[in-house]
């Protein structure tokens, strides 16, 4: 099943002057986009390529810019998250209007949370402690799209762009976000999807 | 439901001297250990304090060196892999016969794979891709310590001393043993143990 997962981070800084050294602090938690790329694509000695993962970086200077990350097209990403946050450097190099791949699998746009959301055509699930169990979530299509907070969550105003979209839970603790998204890959590993 | 969690690191170096700027190559995949770390312990906001992570570092120059990582003591620890590298080139100047604790909750010792596996005083499961399905294991006891691989996987001596363990799978794709501490964790998490 195609899964795309969309995080939003709040903080992430929108500029490649950041350093590779303090992705946390210099960086505005550009440590949680980079685990949330490896969960989403990485299985040992593989890529997941029916997965695509999106983060809207809405941190200084230059908000919003929209990362996307392909599977089927991805190339150079290792699992470290250095490595991944070079890769996000030399995208915000690419910063423009239009969407321009900066290196193989990765989207750079000025897209906001919103349009992100308006392009969705599939199914959106927002995740949440509050849902619907995933284990028992009938599954009627073969793409679906899945929203994450960071450590701020979503606001009010995303939330109500996602007033259509189911809620579902993973766990009965609060996660991190990249550990949800290997949560949501083991629910349909296991079912085959 | 109090956990361990042991990785056998085959090529994690086991001297400080190497560079928070390259885990992967001059760390000996010192990321590897430092993702699981994460995994084994952050919830958000909060870290898991019934949990331990062990691992066997089997790397040049000075093999083997144990750390072990106590869910209840840590302190200092953010989820960023560099700051746990950090904290492991802390450890690994202290290495000495008797097992010293470095940091808060972090604990350095000689001790080999065999050592380890030994003196663990609770039921041992394999985690592997052959084994029985994890959501139907019978949980007979308030304490579970879970064996994992790392990217080379166990030889056969080391699997020669897991001889009574049970194997058991969490899914059906091969996994980095960090996804697998997180799905293991859901596992229990789900059933409130």
């Amino acid at each position: 099943m195609d899964k795309i997962f969309i995080l939003k981070a709040s903080k992430a800084k929108t500029s490649k002057d950041f350093s590779l050294n303090d992705m946390p602090g210099d960086g505005g938690r550009m440590d949680i986009i980079a685990r949330c790329v490896n969960s989403a694509f990485f299985l040992s000695h593989d890529l997941r390529k029916d997965t695509e993962f999106i983060a809207v970086l809405e941190g200084e200077p230059n908000p919003p810019v929209t990362l996307r990350f392909v599977g089927s097209k991805l190339r150079y990403l290792s699992p470290d998250e250095r490595c991944t946050g070079g890769l996000i450097k030399k995208a915000l190099e690419k910063v423009s209007e239009k969407e321009t791949e900066s290196t193989p699998g990765i989207f750079v746009s000025k897209k906001s949370f919103s349009e992100v959301i308006s392009e969705i055509d599939c199914e959106i699930i927002y995740l949440h402690e509050d849902g619907e169990d995933i284990q028992t979530l009938p599954i009627e299509s073969d793409k679906i799209c899945f929203v994450l907070g960071d450590h701020f969550g979503l606001s009010e105003e995303d939330e109500a762009l996602l007033k259509n979209a189911k809620r579902v839970s993973i766990s009965p603790m609060v996660l991190h976000a990249d550990h949800c998204i290997i949560i949501v890959h083991n629910v349909f590993d296991r079912k085959n999807l």
